[in-house]
């Protein structure tokens, strides 16, 4: 059966780094589907791609295999390894990119991927996505089983990654927590889950306050147009968290937000 | 049969909102063949990614399924429609995106969509591209009849959406039209028509003038590189319009046009 | 079975001009697989997208048909060609952009591009990747023979391109060559291969000297971790050929680098 792989890089698309990939993929696994998720992490930047892989990998179907390639340690003795979360196959250098799929509940297995019979030769000094991982990726999709690309790995050896969590004060109905990032509308997002506030406010979400930088924020919309143009709210983001936008503008200009702003939810009068 | 779904959307690239919506769809209808349109509409740009998909369509096979997410209404009240035009079929917002088809010739029949059966659950605040339109784009593609999305809407009640014509005056051989957009080039695009060119001058349209802000060109070019390198020219745009161009150089730029500017054509001596 | 077609352009991603021109060869070869290469080569710029072509092919598996449009001449009287190098083809026009598969040991055969019974009518001004090479793409992808699509031409009467060659002095343990381009890195593209720093250094290409503008670098690095964050290092890239990079850093920017910039290389104390 086809095969879907998804490629998410800080490759960019203006050089043929990402299409060679897929070459290099096409060669051997002339029935996969390839998706980019997004080759615009900022250079280097693990932490990004970590959040982005974890928020899209489960809309994909079971069976699909993810390769993670921002991979700054290219060609020192960083290993590559084969990470298993649920019934996705997720691929990329032991830096970081999948640890949120190492602390995730939905972790099972990970191999250290040692299957140079596989590799281009020789292998590049500067591009190991295209020599090691697209190949294997490939020989995945045409069938290979995950064990076999090398030994067992124990999940306490693996490179983990740190993200602040939102602090939930029950006694004083409050939540303190960051923003995490901005997506293409200037949208904030936050570390604070949708199911967080709802079990601490439950019905009365519509009247808590949410405080980020000088500007105080009055219930949780459940449309952008909920508010008028130009007016910043608060809302629950594609991704299941707490997100400040703007409507018809960009909150991250309109706040000159930054990743690590303090994000602050509470009851009025409290 | 394998279904094309082409996507037009305001998303840039950046973020996993474009391939979380290739992964749900390919979950549905793994043997769909997604094609990018454009995804770099400007945010919210109802009149920008109406143009291009009208322009856009008709290049791809009967029976495709396009959809189009410049969507700043997402979870206010706004319905979702199916719309047929020619044997091609499309999926947006009822907010003008899918306008320009609906004044067509070839407007055939439109539906709301209602088939909350199809819908991921729970249906998010934000991201209704996802989390809607792109499992009912799957279901189609895997054979549902566009019947079965909903109650048939009767065109009318449709939004619609307003472009100004260019005004024809065959008393003084003279067309007034406006630039409606410029492309990666920086070739501007107007609204007046090869054929509304044709008609009025015939063969002496090597001789027309065309006026735009302080320029005046003389004739209607067959290739750019008729004119010297940096000189400015009128062409017939591969979206069958009146093009104002640069030879190797930004038209854009070069005059300081924006959209709306004034676009004369007429007869030398007149 | 199915086959491969590489697109390669300089028409950006905002427009609808690479989905039209998929669209096209979707409606005559449904089952073709169509991968980016780039549309992001700078406006126009032959000798980029001459370059790339050149470094991305061979990832790809025999038989893959490369579309490389990058044509300033669109409309005038410039020729299309259909070349073939090892077991690939590839499609553009006659101004260069082919010209290193050219005169490439591995060239086979040209054909002039002429069989207009498979053009989209009437063929536009300015969008012949849509008219004319798209569709020929479609119907080799479908199985026609690339001996038909017009009369063989002479290697010596296509367009060639010219890039500067390393020169090496062997008597001087020497070699000086050239910037040739950057990547989204910032990393810088020479114009000395690899294969001729082992010919003339073999393994005493750690005590080489690398000198680009002000900066001076001592040794081939394996890795960009092996420098210190920030600091300057020559490795071997991805295309073969010497890099000269800055290790979670810009070299571009660093050096304030541009194509043609001297690079030489040579032995301490010579």
């Amino acid at each position: 059966m086809s095969k879907i792989i998804t490629l998410t890089t800080d490759f960019g698309l203006e050089d043929e780094y990402v299409g060679v990939m897929k070459g290099v993929i096409l060669a051997r696994a002339p029935q996969s589907t390839i998706v980019d998720l997004s080759h615009a992490i900022n250079r280097q930047n693990i932490r990004q791609a970590a959040l982005l892989i974890k928020s899209a990998y489960r809309f994909f179907p079971e069976k699909t295999i993810h390769l993670v390639v921002v991979d700054p340690g290219v060609g020192s003795d960083r290993r590559f390894i084969l990470l298993q979360a649920e019934e996705h196959i997720f691929l990329g250098p032991d830096n970081g990119v999948l640890g949120l799929l190492l602390e995730s509940e939905h972790f099972r297995i990970a191999y250290e991927v040692q299957c140079e019979q596989y590799y281009l030769k020789p292998v590049s000094s500067t591009f190991h996505g295209r020599d090691i991982l697209a190949p294997v990726a490939a020989h995945l999709a045409a069938g290979l089983d995950p064990a076999s690309v090398g030994p067992v790995i124990r999940r306490q050896s693996l490179k983990k990654i740190t993200f602040a969590e939102a602090v939930i004060d029950r006694g004083n109905d409050t939540i303190t927590g960051e923003v995490t990032g901005s997506d293409h509308f200037g949208n904030l997002q936050t570390n604070i889950k949708a199911s967080s506030l709802n079990n601490l406010y439950g019905n009365k979400i519509s009247r808590i306050i949410v405080s980020v930088r000088e500007e105080t924020i009055v219930g949780v919309q459940t449309a952008y147009a909920h508010r008028a143009q130009g007016e910043i709210l608060a809302i629950i983001s594609s991704r299941g968290v707490l997100e400040i936008a703007v409507n018809l503008g960009n909150a991250e200009k309109f706040l000159g937000a930054d990743i690590g702003d303090k994000v602050t939810v509470y009851m009025p009068g409290t």
